[in-house]
């Protein structure tokens, strides 16, 4: 049987639209020109790939799981957050993404880093929401979330990126802004809605595997289709790998996850799909 | 008898430095400019209020309790990541804060952004690790923090506050601001504090009343002081209520918040002293 991925994936954007929709200060409320900033940026058509990953997560391990809805958003927020900072002319100095002005030109810099915060603070309010299934708590969630997102996660990613001049580029180093940049909140995407569907201990652990391994395909990819268009970011993995290099990698990478999926119990057609879709993306 | 606020606050001091430290990772750990930017921040000379209150909140419910460092811990991270941002060229550009060169001064504005960023995440994380007494749970706790961190709490203080245009201000904007930029994290901290203590609601809801009014009275007699001093901040309070009026307020809400301490039963001393002390400081 095929499975669906596009029909999937449609269906559950709407769902996680719906639940950021909630989750986010309308913007008739004061401070209305931050909410506006908030909304502009977490609805300016991401393709809201990592909360997807945590509802597919979730329901590879109990098909009934309703509740990685909030963990779901909370890892959107987090993600719309980083690309606001990411953008400012103090880091990428990005006018544009998505084809529309950056949080920063449309709203101010001040506004902008703002706006960021928030959206920080929010992600993990919307945790304080969650009902893991046992034996999980919201401590964990949290922990998960925070940890993603703190110093040794996406933001020493950024860190390590901006700090890291092109000559100075190792095979390592590309591993470690990678890993952290990126894989980081699909891991824990992924593991919060494991958690929130009541994983064993050897499904979160294969769980994590598949999710970092495909982090990284994310990333690699990432990099080839910016190097394809326009000779791409100095501070590209090309350098180092090679387009065919980074493109062994990818594939590597993706059967490593494909291995780890293979070891679950429940229905992962869903995530098969998506690791598959990733790999093979063109934009 | 007589209170001895000075060597409490040492006390407390030291507990709540020991905590931070165990708290923030080493320089020593990657990527290391990023931890060493949070440590200069955290460790440049405040005086702790906010966890000191959460500490001092816990004892007058519980003068037993151990468990409320996470809490107080996480507010006065939190607060550390505000003045970074807040210092930042785009919000009130500011080159030192207590003597010391501020945080994008030492490190550069995309390292300051980014500290703060992780600080915030690192708060959150910290609540991860409290044990709150019956009835309350880590996701109240989680929840009292998002919302004092978020856009309706400190953010929204900071957003109105850049917004507000000096001749637009009104009693009503002041109160607004003072609330959110402040007071927020005041209540947060004494709630924080006196849920992992296991207050009842009642008492709780005299706490969080004592803990606003404190707030709002810190803000007044920083505008007091920094009018005193060069004429203060255009957009100071001085300018609606003039010095009298705003000495007049603080009074007022000195007054409410004791009359919201004596309805409590257990050892509000540090609680009653802190507060006066807030009153009357001179810098």
């Amino acid at each position: 049987m095929m499975f669906d991925l596009k029909t999937y994936m449609q269906q559950k954007r709407q769902l996680v639209d719906r639940a950021l929709n909630d989750a986010l200060p309308a913007e008739s409320i004061s401070p209305t020109g931050l909410h506006e900033a908030m909304r502009y940026s977490v609805f300016s058509g991401g393709k809201r790939l990592r909360p997807i990953l945590c509802l597919a997560a979730a329901e590879a391990i109990d098909p009934e799981c309703q509740g990685a809805i909030e963990p779901a958003v909370a890892i959107e927020l987090l993600h719309s957050y980083t690309l606001i900072h990411d953008d400012l002319p103090c880091m990428d100095d990005d006018d544009t993404r998505r084809g529309k002005p950056t949080n920063h030109i449309v709203f101010g810099e001040a506004n902008a880093v703002l706006a960021g915060d928030a959206l920080q603070a929010l992600a993990f309010g919307v945790i304080a929401g969650a009902s893991p299934a046992q034996p999980y708590e919201v401590r964990q969630l949290l922990d998960e979330l925070a940890t993603a997102a703190g110093s040794r996660g996406v933001v020493g990613g950024q860190v390590e990126d901006m700090a890291c001049a092109p000559e100075d580029l190792t095979p390592e180093k590309i591993e470690f802004i990678h890993r952290h940049k990126t894989a980081e909140l699909f891991r824990a995407a992924v593991r919060m809605g494991a958690m929130v569907a009541g994983a064993s201990t050897s499904d979160l652990s294969d769980l994590t595997e598949f999710a970092t391994r495909i982090g990284m395909v994310f990333q690699l990819v990432d990099d080839i289709l910016d190097g394809g268009e326009e000779g791409g970011d100095e501070r590209s993995c090309l350098r180092i790998f090679g387009v065919d290099g980074a493109k062994r990698r990818a594939e590597e990478m993706t059967q490593e996850a494909h291995d780890a999926l293979a070891r679950l119990r429940g229905n992962t057609m869903p995530l098969e799909a998506l690791a598959r879709q990733m790999a093979v993306r063109s934009h």
